[in-house]
């Protein structure tokens, strides 16, 4: 997911259910990672072919493929077929440009989400595409790239440590979903402390900088939000259960993640309205500081000014200007000045400038 | 549809269903163009007169009638007679000011859409209304202009590729709105390239003009909003296939379509909190220019307005200035100013003003 | 319905059904015409008392009495006695600061709309207030003045062209609010071209007035809304038919109503959007000529500040200045001066201030 | 109500029930009246102690308790009792800074809403809150203070003039209710004619004045809007009659305060914009007169700085300088000068500096 | 609850159920307090192994677990286990980042709601999450540390006063909800006299701290909305008494609490508003100081900048100067220059500027 959707145009004309890559190819070479188990047994073998995974289809365990990097459509389109996907569900697998949503398509459950990594430079948040097919004993991940953050799940199927071996598809889908959404927080707190750097830096020292860090800050905002607002509502519609293929047990522990997901958006929108506030801030002290530049300018020039003006006229050269052989003339001056001088920072004095 | 409805209040006090084109011209002669096609066979032909397409009223094929240009309305009311279409649907047709809408009338659907262009002049983004109407089994398009998105399907219906010539006019009119959707995301992402550049040149170098291609992009969001945002509800109203005419396969694509256009409303949101935050940073940066402005100033008046003042009295002719007769005056006095010089050098780099 | 509600407290305390008046009185004489037709016969004629018009309550015709002028309440009492209106109907009429509602009574509906004039000063928009009680043969309609919008209607009443004759009084009632809606576009027209006006302006030459302009256009747009946005509630609630009074055959029509008011509000939005866009781009262009101003000043001081130190230095008057008696001392102070000169233009033109 | 809650925090800790008066303690001494009515008779009575009021009870007749001061919690202890009030109900009553609402108990409704008054300071609007609590025969009403907006009411029970004595204890309520909003609009209307004198001034004569006269308008509106919203629930509420104790004609005339409480939500609303549009307005000015001030000092500098340079220049003590033998040097330099003059206002006329 | 959400992050990639604490530690050593009671008898003792509660689980009156201190994950695991417990809820009892929220588990219900202190530094309001667990006769509470608003409740159950002893565990749930609500109102008093003291202070003497505490506040605002805003929908849920656990009797005094939740609402929003309001107020008078230093400063180089070039032109040394030697030469420059002066002050009088 690019900051402005990109490659989506190169689509336009093309019938509906064509297979094309849309996005950046992020990996060198399709990986096909393939996991099968229950609660006895487990099987993990990473593939070359896609063809190899077609033997756990009519078995009873769970059958959990991921792939890593789409843009080889073929692996997509055989295992469409083995699994009778619809056309649509295998483009929009390919479509990495994708709001976040839910499509029941009675036989699967096909789910887009956004993972989260912060591996950009500058700290900058980018988003990679998951999408998901859940059916009644398999579960599809594809993925953009390679790294993501199931490696914790995959750990729990090898050890058969809690629930997940004795569970279905669905549980397994559920835990890579929070998976993910566990992610955010990570990424969460890390713009939290810019948020709260920045905070800080524009109370004591706000610079030039200050202002473009806010301006980046705010984009981050908008793009997280088109990434976490959606999830709501695709969470919301897999916890209502309306599809068989999520069991009420596993429905409990989606309103759990629905939970995350709104404590996530929560955060977000806090996370807004404090840089948005932030940018108020700055411009008032900007402000503040072209004030007192402006009183210093004007101290100097209402004292000097009048001095200087007062110079000048025992500069001039008449011939009759009686002052100028006073004895006491040019201490008197002096005097004269001091005077108006100290009149004048008396006043600015009460004014408050100094 | 141009920026400020025009030409909408010539119908003032006319009676409704009066067929009246509001718009601009924007052909020299209407094009009707007429494509019969069904599995196994298909016709293409360009005619001069519309009755010529009423012999394919009662053939079981599929009929799509295209016409290009709307300014001679006795087409439409020939058209409107024969297929029995209401008065208030012709009188639709002709107002391309019209907001995107769907209408039930039973016997055929009746769908608004705006068709964007960008071949405006500066990049300026365009559209021009497309009417559909679509039947049992035909599907009539009016376009103000030639030039349109609909050339791949002619090519998909000519060559018999895909699902198209297999299936019914509703998803005829499927296609039609998804070309005219899938454009969008040409239209959006190069205005996507505009904002991007537009940031880099507001972070790097704002000038006086970045201000205006601000404004000019604001007002382009705001159009480009009406155009979109309808669609959602129009699209969603197909999609619930409430009508009988829409078929159950039809309405997955449909679908489709409808995640197309939430798409495309996120990209049109985004572009405008983009653009809106810009503003901020504009004002922003103009503040901290003239802060930085009003410093130079301030430290040349600083710096120059004692020195002056004190030259000024040295420069006095009072008969009785001792100073003036020292043999170490001249230097003394340039130590004095200089120091004075460097003493607000330094307060000022204290003030971090330098 | 003045800018600002005025009038209204006159009522505070009195008993409910109280008739009284409230706005202003715009006309000398109230006027009352009466339009009786059916399919085949029509007579019209302007009444002095309102009983003449109670002959036709009981002829199976279709009857039109339209009254300009509310000040005699007592035409309103026998009229509303007559026909057996609710007294709160009969206040709501002379209430001229209504919001547009829509009321069914069973009997009969009653239907408050704003009709939108422009002959106000300064091309500002004017509305009144426009009741209409629409029954099974009957519709009355009161505005605060003469001139109005209905006369095309009753031009297609006395030549008998299009459907009006041969359709009920629920279709009166259509044709009258659709007369009334269609010249909401002559009135937002010009507004459109206000606005545009106003946005080349801006551009290319903003003045103080501009600003004015721009809160007038403002306010107008906050008077625009209050008329139009309930209309579609009104409008919306005839369209669903609810009451018998509406045929199924008018509800159509109603939807195409519906619609160009929908219109009228999209249209009414995009101006705000515009003219509160103007203000930021106002505000930002008066910051970028205080920003050339101050650059001026500051080129000019940071110029001769220095050069008029230095003059004053050779303008000091000690004895001892070996400067002064060098040959070649002027010219090389004037070289200094126009050195130092050249820098600062330099400078200047890097920092790109010039 | 006060500006900002206040005395609420006394009863945190408390239980429930626990009657105590939150607010400030407007009247000496609270004043009990009591009206009892039916179509042919009624009484009216100042009773000392509050039992005289619960002989009325078994009585077919209407009866309408006012207490004007709340402090005295026995009153309402033994009132409650008598009739049989929820002790929430009694506790909400004492509590001043309740929010508009109405709960439905069964035997009777309590109905919370603010009464507005403007005898404040300043002609800062103030609110007394109002409890009602409607019974099958009878209607109690609480205020904070004696002085109140139903004298009208009584007067018409007294004369039994128009529906009232005709009809229930819901008409009675209605009416209490139709006399506060209807006095809602004598305030609004002061507020319009503030809100427009303000404007006035604004584009006339700024003053920093102006600027807390907007604030203090904008606190007053945030304050009403307070009171009047939640109205709307309360008022639709009882509107819809899913009370018994509210009779069908009756709702009717609620139906018609509906309304106005809508009108008076939108002249609020209306209010807010035009406030809020005016603070934009004044700080433009600001930015302009701050524009209009810069210009006369860069126009007075530049004129005069390089004059005083040449001065200076000429006011040199270089025993060479040959100008200054010239017999035409003098008037040379005064034109040279002069011409400089001249050349800086035509810049600035072209420029529209001047 | 942090102001920035912070070790949540910690959780990531741990199996659903995992009990970890997440918040800061808060107390040396968790305390647990069990009170038992029923209308005739009670019990209170604070014990030191949660093993001690269960005795009192198949008993038939009503007892009341108060943990103070979570970081002991193993007390609520044996509690969970003992009481049937769901993995999540003790999951999020651990998590003290919550969002308030209620959940029906059917044989219990689980409420998360912020319990707020001031007793951070410079008046911030902090909050605590407090975890309620009510069952059929049990209700569970969990705080963060020691120091809470029960001690009321408890004194009430002690003494047996009220309605409390008599009542089931439902309206000791109510207690303790109406308990923080309550005490929320004491907070918001504090704040709404900081928000007071600030307007006040906004007004008579803006100082740069007043921004910052503007903006403390505004941070303040947000993070209450946080805590308030769910509250509304966890105690309407309640209210609505879907649940059998909660009887119609106490739904009742739920009512009572979600008013004063929508109370509490309305007063954070009211303070928002007055805040933000206060921003514009604070930036507007920045400006207007601006103004009056520019004017000082423009009045000051207005009159001495003419004069000080005046003096400059008669301190020329040319030889031919005709007025150096005039007699009343010098007078009569002194009186063009105090002309020139005099003229100048009218001149800014007459604009308004002195």
């Amino acid at each position: 997911m690019a900051r402005v959707t990109k490659g989506r145009s190169k689509k336009a004309g093309l019938p509906p259910g064509t297979l094309m890559h849309i996005g950046a190819r992020k990996v060198q070479e399709p990986k096909i990672t393939i996991l099968d188990y229950d609660e006895s047994q487990f099987h993990e073998r990473e593939v070359k072919a896609i063809e190899e995974c077609f033997i756990f289809k009519e078995k009873p365990t769970i059958t959990w493929i991921n792939i890593d990097g789409l843009h080889q459509t073929e692996i997509l389109e055989k295992l469409g077929e083995c699994y009778g996907l619809h056309p649509l569900v295998l483009e929009d697998i390919l479509n990495t440009e994708q709001r976040p949503k839910m499509e029941d398509y009675g036989d699967y459950l096909y789910v887009v989400v956004k993972m989260l990594h912060d591996k950009g430079k500058k700290g900058q948040v980018e988003a990679e595409q998951v999408s998901l097919i859940v059916g009644p004993n398999f579960v599809f991940s594809f993925q953009e790239s390679g790294g993501d953050v199931f490696e914790p799940i995959r750990e729990r199927i090898r050890s058969n440590k809690g629930r997940l071996r004795k569970m279905g598809a669905d549980y397994l889908a559920y835990s890579l979903l929070d998976a993910i959404v566990d992610y955010y927080f990570v990424i969460l707190e890390k713009l939290g402390e810019r948020v709260e750097f920045l905070e800080e830096e524009l109370v004591t020292n706000p610079k030039t900088q200050t202002l473009q860090e806010i301006h980046h800050l705010k984009s981050e905002m908008i793009f997280l939000r088109k990434a976490v607002w959606p999830l709501r509502e695709v969470i919301g519609a897999l916890e209502r259960g309306e599809s068989p293929l999520i069991q009420k047990a596993t429905s409990l522990y989606l309103r759990d993640v629905y939970d995350h997901t709104i404590q996530a958006i929560d955060t977000v929108e806090t996370f807004r309205d404090m840089v948005s506030g932030m940018l108020d801030i700055y411009l008032s002290s900007v402000s503040n500081r072209l004030n007192a530049v402006m009183k210093v300018l004007t101290i100097i020039a209402t004292i000097f000014m009048p001095l200087t003006f007062l110079a000048g006229v025992y500069g001039m050269n008449f011939r009759h200007m009686p002052e100028l052989e006073w004895r006491w003339g040019y201490p008197l001056v002096w005097a004269v000045m001091i005077g108006i001088g100290a009149v004048m920072l008396i006043y600015f004095r009460r004014r408050k400038w100094l």
